[in-house]
Protein backbone atom coordinates (compact mmCIF):
# COMPACT_ATOMS: atom_id res chain seq x y z
CA UNK A 1 0.00 0.00 0.00
CA UNK A 2 1.35 3.18 -1.35
CA UNK A 3 -1.35 5.70 -1.30
CA UNK A 4 -4.66 6.52 0.64
CA UNK A 5 -7.54 4.51 -0.44
CA UNK A 6 -9.56 7.36 0.11
CA UNK A 7 -7.91 10.84 -0.50
CA UNK A 8 -5.45 9.58 -2.57
CA UNK A 9 -2.43 11.06 -0.54
CA UNK A 10 1.03 9.39 0.17
CA UNK A 11 0.39 6.51 3.40
CA UNK A 12 3.20 6.35 5.91
CA UNK A 13 3.82 3.19 7.78
CA UNK A 14 3.29 4.41 11.85
CA UNK A 15 2.21 2.65 15.08
CA UNK A 16 -1.06 4.86 15.68
CA UNK A 17 -1.93 6.28 19.22
CA UNK A 18 -3.52 3.89 21.52
CA UNK A 19 -2.64 1.09 19.04
CA UNK A 20 0.67 -1.38 19.60
CA UNK A 21 2.05 -1.87 15.46
CA UNK A 22 2.51 -0.22 12.51
CA UNK A 23 -0.42 0.13 10.22
CA UNK A 24 -0.78 2.34 6.63
CA UNK A 25 -1.75 5.80 8.45
CA UNK A 26 -3.02 8.74 6.34
CA UNK A 27 -1.36 11.94 7.34
CA UNK A 28 -3.76 14.20 5.32
CA UNK A 29 -7.11 12.34 5.85
CA UNK A 30 -6.94 10.43 9.03
CA UNK A 31 -7.75 7.19 8.13
CA UNK A 32 -5.89 4.22 9.20
CA UNK A 33 -5.72 1.62 6.57
CA UNK A 34 -5.38 -2.16 8.40
CA UNK A 35 -4.48 -5.09 6.92
CA UNK A 36 -5.98 -8.64 8.32
CA UNK A 37 -5.53 -12.32 7.51
CA UNK A 38 -8.11 -13.38 5.14
CA UNK A 39 -10.25 -16.74 5.05
CA UNK A 40 -10.21 -19.49 2.40
CA UNK A 41 -12.48 -21.64 2.74
CA UNK A 42 -13.54 -25.52 0.81
CA UNK A 43 -14.90 -28.65 1.30
CA UNK A 44 -13.89 -32.32 1.09
CA UNK A 45 -16.68 -34.05 -0.75
CA UNK A 46 -17.04 -37.53 -0.21
CA UNK A 47 -18.34 -39.96 -2.33
CA UNK A 48 -19.40 -43.71 -0.98
CA UNK A 49 -20.43 -46.29 -3.87
CA UNK A 50 -20.31 -50.10 -2.64
CA UNK A 51 -18.69 -49.04 0.28
CA UNK A 52 -16.02 -47.44 -1.25
CA UNK A 53 -15.01 -43.83 -0.52
CA UNK A 54 -13.87 -41.29 -2.84
CA UNK A 55 -13.20 -38.02 -2.76
CA UNK A 56 -13.77 -34.78 -5.13
CA UNK A 57 -10.71 -33.15 -6.52
CA UNK A 58 -9.61 -30.13 -8.75
CA UNK A 59 -6.64 -29.96 -10.48
CA UNK A 60 -5.28 -26.58 -10.71
CA UNK A 61 -5.71 -24.57 -13.85
CA UNK A 62 -4.06 -20.78 -12.01
CA UNK A 63 -1.21 -19.77 -10.39
CA UNK A 64 -0.24 -20.60 -7.46
CA UNK A 65 0.32 -24.23 -8.11
CA UNK A 66 -0.88 -24.97 -11.75
CA UNK A 67 -1.41 -28.45 -12.17
CA UNK A 68 -1.43 -29.51 -8.92
CA UNK A 69 -4.53 -31.18 -6.75
CA UNK A 70 -6.49 -29.77 -4.20
CA UNK A 71 -9.76 -29.87 -2.55
CA UNK A 72 -12.15 -26.85 -4.08
CA UNK A 73 -11.91 -24.08 -1.81
CA UNK A 74 -11.35 -20.23 -2.54
CA UNK A 75 -11.07 -16.73 -0.56
CA UNK A 76 -14.50 -16.06 1.72
CA UNK A 77 -16.23 -13.01 0.01
CA UNK A 78 -18.07 -10.20 1.84
CA UNK A 79 -21.64 -10.80 2.71
CA UNK A 80 -21.34 -14.43 2.19
CA UNK A 81 -21.30 -17.00 5.45
CA UNK A 82 -18.69 -19.37 6.01
CA UNK A 83 -20.98 -22.49 4.75
CA UNK A 84 -22.16 -20.44 1.62
CA UNK A 85 -18.60 -19.75 0.78
CA UNK A 86 -17.74 -23.73 0.67
CA UNK A 87 -20.82 -24.49 -1.11
CA UNK A 88 -20.51 -21.27 -3.69
CA UNK A 89 -16.50 -22.28 -4.54
CA UNK A 90 -17.04 -26.21 -5.10
CA UNK A 91 -19.82 -25.60 -7.23
CA UNK A 92 -17.50 -22.81 -9.02
CA UNK A 93 -14.53 -24.87 -9.25
CA UNK A 94 -16.00 -28.28 -9.42
CA UNK A 95 -19.67 -27.92 -10.75
CA UNK A 96 -20.39 -29.82 -8.02
CA UNK A 97 -23.27 -30.05 -6.06
CA UNK A 98 -23.00 -31.11 -2.34
CA UNK A 99 -24.47 -31.67 1.40
CA UNK A 100 -22.14 -29.39 3.72
CA UNK A 101 -21.65 -31.15 7.13
CA UNK A 102 -19.64 -30.17 10.00
CA UNK A 103 -16.46 -27.50 10.24
CA UNK A 104 -13.52 -30.64 9.67
CA UNK A 105 -10.30 -28.60 9.60
CA UNK A 106 -8.91 -25.08 10.50
CA UNK A 107 -5.69 -24.36 9.46
CA UNK A 108 -3.73 -21.05 10.12
CA UNK A 109 -1.08 -20.14 7.91
CA UNK A 110 0.20 -17.13 9.68
CA UNK A 111 3.25 -16.59 6.72
CA UNK A 112 0.65 -15.61 4.00
CA UNK A 113 -1.87 -14.11 6.31
CA UNK A 114 -4.24 -16.89 5.33
CA UNK A 115 -7.45 -19.50 7.83
CA UNK A 116 -8.09 -22.42 5.83
CA UNK A 117 -11.01 -24.27 7.01
CA UNK A 118 -12.51 -27.02 5.52
CA UNK A 119 -16.19 -28.57 5.86
CA UNK A 120 -17.09 -32.36 5.50
CA UNK A 121 -19.78 -32.70 2.71
CA UNK A 122 -21.65 -35.33 0.81
CA UNK A 123 -21.23 -35.42 -3.14
CA UNK A 124 -25.08 -35.54 -4.53
CA UNK A 125 -24.72 -36.78 -7.71
CA UNK A 126 -21.86 -37.53 -10.77
CA UNK A 127 -22.47 -34.23 -12.65
CA UNK A 128 -19.17 -32.58 -11.75
CA UNK A 129 -17.46 -30.70 -14.19
CA UNK A 130 -14.29 -28.77 -14.16
CA UNK A 131 -14.75 -24.75 -13.66
CA UNK A 132 -12.62 -21.90 -15.15
CA UNK A 133 -10.06 -22.47 -12.47
CA UNK A 134 -9.91 -26.11 -12.70
CA UNK A 135 -7.99 -28.38 -15.66
CA UNK A 136 -9.87 -31.36 -14.29
CA UNK A 137 -11.98 -32.66 -11.55
CA UNK A 138 -12.16 -36.56 -10.28
CA UNK A 139 -12.66 -39.28 -7.77
CA UNK A 140 -10.05 -40.27 -6.15
CA UNK A 141 -9.84 -43.30 -3.53
CA UNK A 142 -7.17 -43.10 -0.56
CA UNK A 143 -4.69 -44.96 -2.41
CA UNK A 144 -5.26 -43.17 -5.36
CA UNK A 145 -5.06 -40.00 -4.01
CA UNK A 146 -1.74 -38.14 -6.46
CA UNK A 147 0.09 -37.36 -2.61
CA UNK A 148 2.93 -35.82 -4.07
CA UNK A 149 1.03 -34.01 -5.82
CA UNK A 150 -1.22 -32.30 -3.77
CA UNK A 151 -1.21 -27.86 -3.88
CA UNK A 152 -1.31 -27.01 -0.85
CA UNK A 153 0.09 -28.28 2.93
CA UNK A 154 -3.95 -27.46 4.39
CA UNK A 155 -5.18 -29.81 1.54
CA UNK A 156 -3.20 -32.74 2.16
CA UNK A 157 -3.37 -32.38 6.51
CA UNK A 158 -7.20 -31.91 5.65
CA UNK A 159 -7.38 -35.32 3.27
CA UNK A 160 -4.99 -37.31 5.72
CA UNK A 161 -6.79 -36.01 8.67
CA UNK A 162 -9.98 -37.50 7.06
CA UNK A 163 -9.05 -40.86 6.64
CA UNK A 164 -7.50 -41.09 9.90
CA UNK A 165 -10.67 -40.27 11.35
CA UNK A 166 -12.35 -43.07 8.90
CA UNK A 167 -10.28 -45.67 9.81
CA UNK A 168 -10.79 -44.91 13.50
CA UNK A 169 -14.82 -44.66 13.16
CA UNK A 170 -14.92 -47.61 11.02
CA UNK A 171 -12.90 -49.44 13.83
CA UNK A 172 -14.18 -48.25 16.91
CA UNK A 173 -17.51 -45.91 16.03
CA UNK A 174 -17.08 -42.49 17.18
CA UNK A 175 -17.65 -39.27 15.12
CA UNK A 176 -15.18 -37.12 13.20
CA UNK A 177 -13.45 -34.24 14.92
CA UNK A 178 -12.29 -30.89 14.10
CA UNK A 179 -8.79 -30.94 13.22
CA UNK A 180 -6.98 -27.96 13.76
CA UNK A 181 -3.11 -27.13 12.76
CA UNK A 182 -0.86 -24.07 12.52
CA UNK A 183 1.49 -24.54 9.37
CA UNK A 184 4.41 -22.23 9.63
CA UNK A 185 7.29 -21.59 7.01
CA UNK A 186 9.16 -23.47 6.34
CA UNK A 187 6.69 -26.49 6.85
CA UNK A 188 6.80 -26.84 10.42
CA UNK A 189 3.86 -28.22 11.68
CA UNK A 190 2.41 -27.28 15.53
CA UNK A 191 -0.66 -28.41 16.94
CA UNK A 192 -3.31 -25.38 17.82
CA UNK A 193 -4.99 -26.66 21.56
CA UNK A 194 -7.86 -28.87 20.96
CA UNK A 195 -10.91 -29.89 22.62
CA UNK B 1 -12.72 2.81 -1.64
CA UNK B 2 -12.11 5.56 -4.03
CA UNK B 3 -8.15 5.44 -4.80
CA UNK B 4 -5.74 2.91 -6.28
CA UNK B 5 -3.62 2.33 -2.93
CA UNK B 6 -0.92 1.04 -5.32
CA UNK B 7 -0.93 4.10 -7.63
CA UNK B 8 -3.08 6.88 -6.86
CA UNK B 9 -5.64 6.49 -9.94
CA UNK B 10 -9.24 7.04 -9.10
CA UNK B 11 -10.70 3.42 -8.89
CA UNK B 12 -14.00 1.91 -11.15
CA UNK B 13 -16.30 -0.43 -9.62
CA UNK B 14 -16.49 -3.51 -12.18
CA UNK B 15 -16.75 -7.62 -12.74
CA UNK B 16 -13.00 -8.19 -14.13
CA UNK B 17 -12.75 -10.78 -16.11
CA UNK B 18 -13.44 -14.51 -15.57
CA UNK B 19 -14.82 -12.72 -12.37
CA UNK B 20 -18.05 -12.52 -11.08
CA UNK B 21 -18.53 -9.85 -8.81
CA UNK B 22 -17.96 -5.90 -9.14
CA UNK B 23 -14.23 -5.41 -7.51
CA UNK B 24 -12.63 -2.00 -7.01
CA UNK B 25 -10.78 -1.83 -10.25
CA UNK B 26 -7.57 0.70 -11.34
CA UNK B 27 -7.68 1.17 -14.63
CA UNK B 28 -4.26 2.71 -14.45
CA UNK B 29 -2.06 0.10 -13.29
CA UNK B 30 -4.54 -2.89 -12.98
CA UNK B 31 -4.40 -3.54 -9.68
CA UNK B 32 -7.63 -5.36 -8.35
CA UNK B 33 -8.64 -4.59 -5.09
CA UNK B 34 -10.03 -7.61 -3.49
CA UNK B 35 -12.45 -6.87 -0.05
CA UNK B 36 -12.73 -9.97 2.17
CA UNK B 37 -14.63 -10.72 5.46
CA UNK B 38 -12.32 -10.32 8.36
CA UNK B 39 -11.83 -12.30 11.40
CA UNK B 40 -12.75 -11.48 15.27
CA UNK B 41 -11.07 -13.66 17.55
CA UNK B 42 -11.46 -14.02 21.08
CA UNK B 43 -11.94 -16.15 24.21
CA UNK B 44 -14.29 -17.55 27.00
CA UNK B 45 -11.97 -17.62 30.31
CA UNK B 46 -13.65 -19.59 32.89
CA UNK B 47 -12.55 -19.46 36.34
CA UNK B 48 -14.08 -22.48 38.91
CA UNK B 49 -14.12 -22.22 42.70
CA UNK B 50 -15.46 -24.48 45.36
CA UNK B 51 -17.59 -26.01 42.32
CA UNK B 52 -18.93 -22.32 41.04
CA UNK B 53 -18.16 -21.71 37.79
CA UNK B 54 -17.68 -17.58 36.53
CA UNK B 55 -16.86 -15.79 33.76
CA UNK B 56 -14.56 -13.40 32.66
CA UNK B 57 -16.63 -10.43 30.58
CA UNK B 58 -15.22 -6.70 30.21
CA UNK B 59 -16.99 -3.62 29.72
CA UNK B 60 -16.03 -1.66 26.53
CA UNK B 61 -14.56 1.46 26.86
CA UNK B 62 -14.58 1.67 22.77
CA UNK B 63 -17.33 2.18 20.50
CA UNK B 64 -19.29 0.47 19.37
CA UNK B 65 -21.27 -0.32 21.97
CA UNK B 66 -19.45 1.44 24.53
CA UNK B 67 -20.51 0.40 28.45
CA UNK B 68 -21.91 -2.88 27.20
CA UNK B 69 -20.33 -6.35 28.50
CA UNK B 70 -18.25 -8.91 26.23
CA UNK B 71 -15.90 -11.68 25.70
CA UNK B 72 -12.54 -10.70 25.29
CA UNK B 73 -12.03 -10.44 21.54
CA UNK B 74 -10.78 -8.63 18.94
CA UNK B 75 -9.42 -8.36 15.08
CA UNK B 76 -7.23 -11.18 14.34
CA UNK B 77 -3.75 -9.23 12.91
CA UNK B 78 -1.58 -10.76 9.78
CA UNK B 79 1.64 -12.88 10.76
CA UNK B 80 -0.36 -14.54 14.22
CA UNK B 81 -2.61 -17.75 14.41
CA UNK B 82 -6.20 -17.84 15.83
CA UNK B 83 -4.92 -19.16 19.12
CA UNK B 84 -2.06 -16.25 19.41
CA UNK B 85 -4.98 -13.47 18.35
CA UNK B 86 -7.51 -14.88 21.24
CA UNK B 87 -4.46 -15.35 23.75
CA UNK B 88 -3.18 -11.96 22.51
CA UNK B 89 -6.57 -10.24 22.47
CA UNK B 90 -7.79 -11.98 26.29
CA UNK B 91 -4.58 -9.91 27.44
CA UNK B 92 -5.12 -6.59 25.44
CA UNK B 93 -8.31 -6.47 26.49
CA UNK B 94 -8.83 -7.98 30.40
CA UNK B 95 -5.12 -8.46 31.22
CA UNK B 96 -5.53 -12.19 31.89
CA UNK B 97 -3.39 -15.48 31.44
CA UNK B 98 -5.35 -17.87 29.71
CA UNK B 99 -4.75 -21.70 28.84
CA UNK B 100 -6.56 -21.98 25.56
CA UNK B 101 -8.76 -25.32 24.92
CA UNK B 102 -10.78 -26.37 21.93
CA UNK B 103 -12.41 -24.33 19.70
CA UNK B 104 -16.06 -23.23 21.15
CA UNK B 105 -18.08 -21.38 18.70
CA UNK B 106 -17.75 -20.19 14.93
CA UNK B 107 -20.48 -17.46 14.34
CA UNK B 108 -20.87 -15.74 10.82
CA UNK B 109 -21.79 -12.13 10.64
CA UNK B 110 -22.26 -11.57 6.60
CA UNK B 111 -23.87 -8.05 6.80
CA UNK B 112 -20.84 -6.85 8.59
CA UNK B 113 -18.63 -8.69 6.54
CA UNK B 114 -17.07 -10.69 9.99
CA UNK B 115 -16.37 -14.28 11.37
CA UNK B 116 -16.21 -14.28 14.68
CA UNK B 117 -15.00 -17.35 16.92
CA UNK B 118 -14.36 -17.92 20.55
CA UNK B 119 -12.12 -20.64 22.41
CA UNK B 120 -13.03 -22.21 25.30
CA UNK B 121 -10.28 -21.01 28.33
CA UNK B 122 -9.11 -21.71 31.95
CA UNK B 123 -8.16 -18.22 33.50
CA UNK B 124 -5.10 -19.18 35.12
CA UNK B 125 -5.27 -16.22 37.99
CA UNK B 126 -7.17 -13.97 39.44
CA UNK B 127 -4.77 -10.78 38.35
CA UNK B 128 -6.75 -9.70 36.02
CA UNK B 129 -7.06 -5.85 35.03
CA UNK B 130 -8.79 -3.58 32.36
CA UNK B 131 -6.74 -2.46 29.61
CA UNK B 132 -7.57 0.61 27.35
CA UNK B 133 -10.20 -0.83 25.78
CA UNK B 134 -12.36 -1.92 28.57
CA UNK B 135 -14.26 0.26 31.49
CA UNK B 136 -13.80 -2.52 33.63
CA UNK B 137 -13.47 -6.57 34.04
CA UNK B 138 -15.00 -9.28 36.26
CA UNK B 139 -16.19 -12.88 36.76
CA UNK B 140 -19.85 -13.32 37.21
CA UNK B 141 -21.72 -16.83 37.42
CA UNK B 142 -24.60 -17.70 34.95
CA UNK B 143 -27.15 -16.21 37.36
CA UNK B 144 -25.08 -12.66 37.58
CA UNK B 145 -24.25 -12.19 33.96
CA UNK B 146 -25.94 -8.77 32.63
CA UNK B 147 -27.81 -10.63 29.86
CA UNK B 148 -29.55 -7.61 28.78
CA UNK B 149 -26.36 -5.43 28.58
CA UNK B 150 -24.14 -7.69 25.73
CA UNK B 151 -22.36 -6.00 23.37
CA UNK B 152 -22.74 -8.52 21.07
CA UNK B 153 -25.30 -10.98 19.59
CA UNK B 154 -22.13 -13.18 19.17
CA UNK B 155 -21.03 -12.98 22.88
CA UNK B 156 -24.06 -14.16 24.04
CA UNK B 157 -24.65 -16.83 21.98
CA UNK B 158 -21.37 -18.16 22.72
CA UNK B 159 -22.38 -17.81 26.43
CA UNK B 160 -25.45 -19.63 26.17
CA UNK B 161 -24.03 -22.20 24.36
CA UNK B 162 -21.50 -22.61 27.04
CA UNK B 163 -24.00 -22.83 29.99
CA UNK B 164 -26.02 -25.17 27.67
CA UNK B 165 -23.04 -27.66 27.02
CA UNK B 166 -22.14 -27.31 30.81
CA UNK B 167 -25.69 -28.28 31.95
CA UNK B 168 -25.79 -30.96 29.86
CA UNK B 169 -21.78 -32.49 30.66
CA UNK B 170 -23.19 -32.44 34.53
CA UNK B 171 -26.08 -34.15 33.66
CA UNK B 172 -24.83 -36.29 31.15
CA UNK B 173 -21.58 -36.40 30.92
CA UNK B 174 -20.32 -35.87 27.77
CA UNK B 175 -18.22 -32.78 25.87
CA UNK B 176 -18.02 -29.68 24.73
CA UNK B 177 -19.30 -29.10 20.99
CA UNK B 178 -18.38 -26.96 18.51
CA UNK B 179 -21.24 -24.26 18.06
CA UNK B 180 -22.21 -22.37 14.58
CA UNK B 181 -24.39 -20.04 14.11
CA UNK B 182 -25.21 -17.09 11.19
CA UNK B 183 -26.83 -13.80 12.62
CA UNK B 184 -28.34 -12.03 10.18
CA UNK B 185 -29.62 -8.25 10.15
CA UNK B 186 -32.33 -8.16 11.26
CA UNK B 187 -31.46 -10.61 13.93
CA UNK B 188 -32.64 -13.45 11.90
CA UNK B 189 -30.90 -16.53 13.66
CA UNK B 190 -30.23 -19.37 11.74
CA UNK B 191 -28.25 -23.21 12.41
CA UNK B 192 -25.26 -23.91 10.31
CA UNK B 193 -24.96 -27.53 9.10
CA UNK B 194 -23.13 -29.34 11.92
CA UNK B 195 -21.23 -32.66 12.37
Amino acid sequence: MKFCSECAHPVSLVVPPDDNRPRFVCEQCGTIHYQNPKMVIGSLPVWEENGQIRILLCKRAIEPRYGYWTLPAGFMENNETTTEAALRETFEEAGARIKLHGLFSLLNVPHVHQVHMFYRATLLDLDYAAGTESLEVALFTEEEIPWNDIAFPTVGHTLKSFFADLARIQKEGGSYALHTQDIRKPMRHTESPQA
